[in-house]
């Protein structure tokens, strides 16, 4: 059978799946999640053999030490998606609530109920955990998923594939509503973002490339992330002690993360001042700097930032700086370079503050605080599938209520329109 | 100039302008509505004129009576393109509205702030005074708009284009934020869809053939609607005096919109009460009925229903009928054949009204009304550019809200990530 007759197969049982999980009781998805737990839990030593398999293939076709290590299944991460699981059993089930239901002078009642989006399609790399992760909160927003994971992986996604299936079935639920795709073709992901009729939205989770080629070739909405060109912009009338820590947590915290802080703004007025501070920490963090003319005069060790780097993700202990003679400065620069992901002010002024959350047309605005809160746990999600860049829909940390849609419910007693 | 470099200088301008209408003030969107609205009222021979020419044109061309009455701007309709705008003014501001600001365990509040998309492509047909409609609803989410109406209306479109330069211009804000491409050449549109780096997204207004087009050659979200196959299920239990004046309603009251009922299923345990009475009043009103095999043994003027009636969208008067066993086929039915558009039942049953609005998978379910209630004005959205059959992002009329967006708004006082 071909690669596109397969997944059309896989692509009809999950919309059959579909209409089964969106009206699933919360208890069978919440008993589903939990059986999974299980599964894996006493599943420990065929996911150790799958997962030592594809780590022994991956060093035998060379795989660089950073994929080796996204790829290892340890039993710590193990015991991470377990708890996952757990506490996405626990998050309130988004499914059925109504709201707004208000009178309408014709006599109707009009609100709006939380419905699954159907069918979500993952596409992913390297880290198994994800198939759990991606499963479980697709699972409880009552939508079905089909998962492809990237081939490295292929042998710690089939063994996990094996206990999600289990888990379902003891809690009553189609074995469909979450299938990992078995096969390694890249045809498969070709197939799965062109076929709108049993797919309703794709999640890319991976490098930039992977994300570009989905959303260029997607036939289906696509929920996506792209750059993380993340500021922390420091006000003339900023606290310095609170510039300075955030300005070191923005970019030391974590290194490769999207929302870490990848260039810093600072007002001319206080350059002088914050600068050198700020450069001894970052340079004693092994942070390599990159400054603007007006930078290096004040930090002679910081490197000349030529374009590129005000638009770069680095993803890496680099920052560009760059100093600005207003708030105006720093709204034009974000807007031109930012990829409308993260951005934050220090200031202690109470219009500059509004003006920037008002004019940053990012996912995340900041008012004092480290972009590296831009996160779903953070904000009260309880869990996150994603990032998204993208204004329709979801924007910024995705979580339940980004997998599903809301409809409108129209209650009457024999209205009708004149 | 070649097309293509004419739309990306009109995109690059809106993009520019798309920054200015974000922080424009309530007050200022407002004054130049009501500029727009004084600059219509002052032009009347101007549009007159211009709309003469098109309908002149219109005739030599050979455009049929409809296209020539849509195309017609006479006195009432421009009465109700200036009520239209002093409508819109009147309307909450939704740009900069913060909701659910709560405090997370780490210090931060995070909540959300309304937003504008950016810049909105519109493409219609025929119908002047929807650059009126769509401008004002833009203008007043704080977006900028390109405009590409039919070439049959382009004098009319273009005169009112003047009126609202010069509105705009009277309140301060930029001539590009509202955009009514001049040419009438086709690759305008294809060039207008495929811009994301200028546009945000594509609304089109117009015939199915135009939107399935635009839908599969845009690189931007189109927020759109395609077919209204809307069903009236009758229910077992349904008030039998409720459910004539619903079912008469949601097929008479009007016949060439999307929220009319194009099938009726009916429980077979109230079929034979019920179809003799409805089909009395279908047939004096000029319905043609297509009916099921158990329909036509009760009614047999129906002529046979073939499987393309239960996917048709009449748009006339023809209504497609089906007796059904049971609430369960009654949701077959409509998973398979609809269109998730509009779907009601008329039921007396708490537990089929619940199991009706939770399972049917549409952008509006009702309860004991008519479909024909789907519909902006009718749902207190205030006004509407279209109804959305989509799932994401926008879903069912699409009002204000729906030309925006939410970022998240994060405020610390010093918080770091630990």
């Amino acid at each position: 059978m071909d690669i596109e007759t397969t997944m059309r197969e896989i692509g009809a049982q999950a919309r059959a799946a579909s209409r089964l999980t969106a009206s699933a009781t919360t208890a069978a998805k919440n008993a589903a999640l939990l059986a999974i737990h299980d599964e894996l839990d006493s599943s420990r030593p065929a996911l150790a053999a799958a997962n030592a398999a594809d780590l022994e293939r991956g060093r035998a076709n060379g795989l660089d030490a950073a994929l080796l290590d996204r790829l290892e299944l340890n039993p710590q991460r193990i015991d991470a998606m377990l708890e996952g699981l757990q506490q996405v059993a626990a998050l309130p089930d988004p499914v059925g609530s109504i709201t707004d239901m208000d009178n309408m002078p014709s006599g109707i009642q009009v609100g709006k109920m939380r419905v699954p989006l159907g069918v979500i399609g993952i596409i992913y790399e390297s880290r198994p955990n994800v198939t759990v992760e991606a499963a479980s909160l697709c699972l409880k927003s009552g939508n079905a998923t089909i998962l492809r994971g990237g081939s490295e992986a292929i042998e710690s996604n089939q063994a996990i594939a094996a206990c999600i299936v289990r888990g379902l079935a003891t809690a009553g639920l189609p074995p469909s509503a979450v299938q990992v795709v078995a096969t390694t073709d890249r045809a498969a992901v070709g197939a799965l973002i062109t076929m709108p009729e049993f797919v309703d939205v794709i999640v890319p989770r991976g490098g930039k490339g992977l994300i570009e080629r989905i959303s260029r070739d997607a036939k289906v909405p696509v929920i996506k992330h792209l750059d993380g060109v993340c500021h922390v912009y420091i006000d003339s009338h900023a606290d310095l002690e609170q510039a300075l820590a955030i300005a070191v947590n923005a970019k030391t915290q974590r290194y490769g993360t999207c929302n870490t802080m990848e260039t810093l703004l600072v007002h001319e007025a206080v350059a002088a001042q914050v600068l050198p501070l700020l450069a001894e920490q970052y340079v004693s963090a092994g942070v390599e700097l990159r400054g603007c003319e007006a930078t290096r005069k004040i930090i002679p060790e910081a490197v000349v930032a030529t374009a590129a780097d005000w638009a770069e993700e680095y993803l890496a202990p680099v920052l560009a700086v760059k100093v600005v003679a207003s708030l105006d400065a720093a709204l034009e620069h974000i807007a031109r370079y930012g990829s409308q992901h993260t951005d934050a002010i220090v200031t202690t002024h109470h219009g500059s503050a509004m003006r920037f959350l008002r004019e940053v047309d990012s996912s995340s605005v900041m008012v004092n605080t480290s972009t590296r809160f831009a996160d779903g746990f953070e904000y009260g999600l309880g869990a996150e599938i994603g990032i998204s860049t993208d204004k329709l829909h979801a924007r910024g940390p995705v979580g339940l209520h980004g997998l599903t849609s809301q409809k409108y419910v129209v209650l009457g007693d024999g209205q009708i329109r004149q």
